[in-house]
């Protein structure tokens, strides 16, 4: 089916959201943007993409927090961000970059508060993925290859980062339903349905 | 098409989850239940709907808000429940009817936490209707008949209301998606659009 829209994918870790969105952005022939996003915010500033991978979707919390995990000030290598921490460096830049990439037309974009940065925009589809913890336990220990007696505890712990992301730059709850055109428990239908339902989703809103 | 779930439905003041919820039940030809819970109440007990009515997905806060409220102790005409506040006898009633319901065969029940009543079974499918502020007040206005003035209020108070409610009954977070199936913002497509969506739901659920 042709597309016109930007679809924006939030995701419980574990719920296979990234697999997900890259099915959907092969079915809608459009580009996919996750740890891409990575690459690209590292050649936009000259940065080595390893120190963004390390902040990838955490907030800064304070000046302290910064300081502590030794992401406060980082040279001159991106000297127009002055002091900023390496997180909020990673956040303006990929900001920018979402933006750019909307603009180039319709495609996935998998976290990085992207229903935030674009929500003046009418052309975007929202959709956050969720699934019971025990599917999400068994996904991380087989896709992810987490160990099997953390996987619950890693679970929780990269939830929260990824909502304390959300919150520090949007102000907003992540996970709360009304921030997204569609929420969905990936636990109940298989990839392949999931996708057909965003696609009938999409077809619905032409 | 042959359905053969239990869709509860659970929904903010405006978002139209009502209307869309008896389009889908006329839809999959199956009983509707939203304020008929109350009458049923009312005739399992022996009590006055009119009573029901008051404190119709009320959460009881506590013993004091109950006294103050009038709610504590009715007398001795639903005498099984002793000294209970009416809003707990409701709850009560409301809960033994829904699982009863369910037993009966497949139906829509709006809101009074049936996602959490009927949370052992699975052959429930849940879900949760939001839209954004302007529409709700619109609606509000439109369908509810609420004063113009007053909408945002409306919207906001019944919401709170609806939170507590489930919240008190349930102990999980009412709106937080990770707690449905399917979470849907009515504002972005038609309810006939809905209704349809849903079904494709169904139907992939098979």
């Amino acid at each position: 089916m042709e597309n016109k829209y930007i679809i924006t994918i939030a995701r419980q870790f574990g719920s296979g959201g990234r697999e997900i969105g890259k099915a959907l952005a092969d079915k809608l022939q459009v580009p996919f943007y996750d740890k891409e996003l990575i690459t690209m915010a590292a050649k936009e500033s000259g940065m080595d993409a390893e120190i963004f991978e390390d902040v990838d979707e955490k907030a800064t919390n304070s000046l302290l927090y910064s300081l502590s995990m030794g992401l406060y000030s980082f040279g001159n290598s991106f000297s127009a961000m002055g002091d900023l921490p390496v997180n909020d460096r990673l956040y303006i830049l990929q900001h920018k970059i979402i933006k750019k990439l909307a603009e180039n037309g319709p495609c996935v974009i998998v976290g990085r508060c992207a229903d935030y940065i674009l929500r003046e925009r009418d052309d975007c589809v929202n959709i956050f993925f969720h699934a019971d913890m025990e599917y999400r336990k068994r996904r991380a220990v087989e896709v992810r290859g987490v160990d099997k007696a953390r996987a619950e505890q890693v679970v929780n712990k990269t939830d929260k980062v990824r909502a304390n992301y959300y919150s520090f730059y949007s102000g907003q709850k992540w996970g709360f339903a009304q921030n997204y055109d569609l929420c969905i428990d990936t636990s109940k239908l298989s990839s392949d349905e999931i996708v057909s339902l965003i696609v009938k989703y999409l077809e619905l809103k032409k």
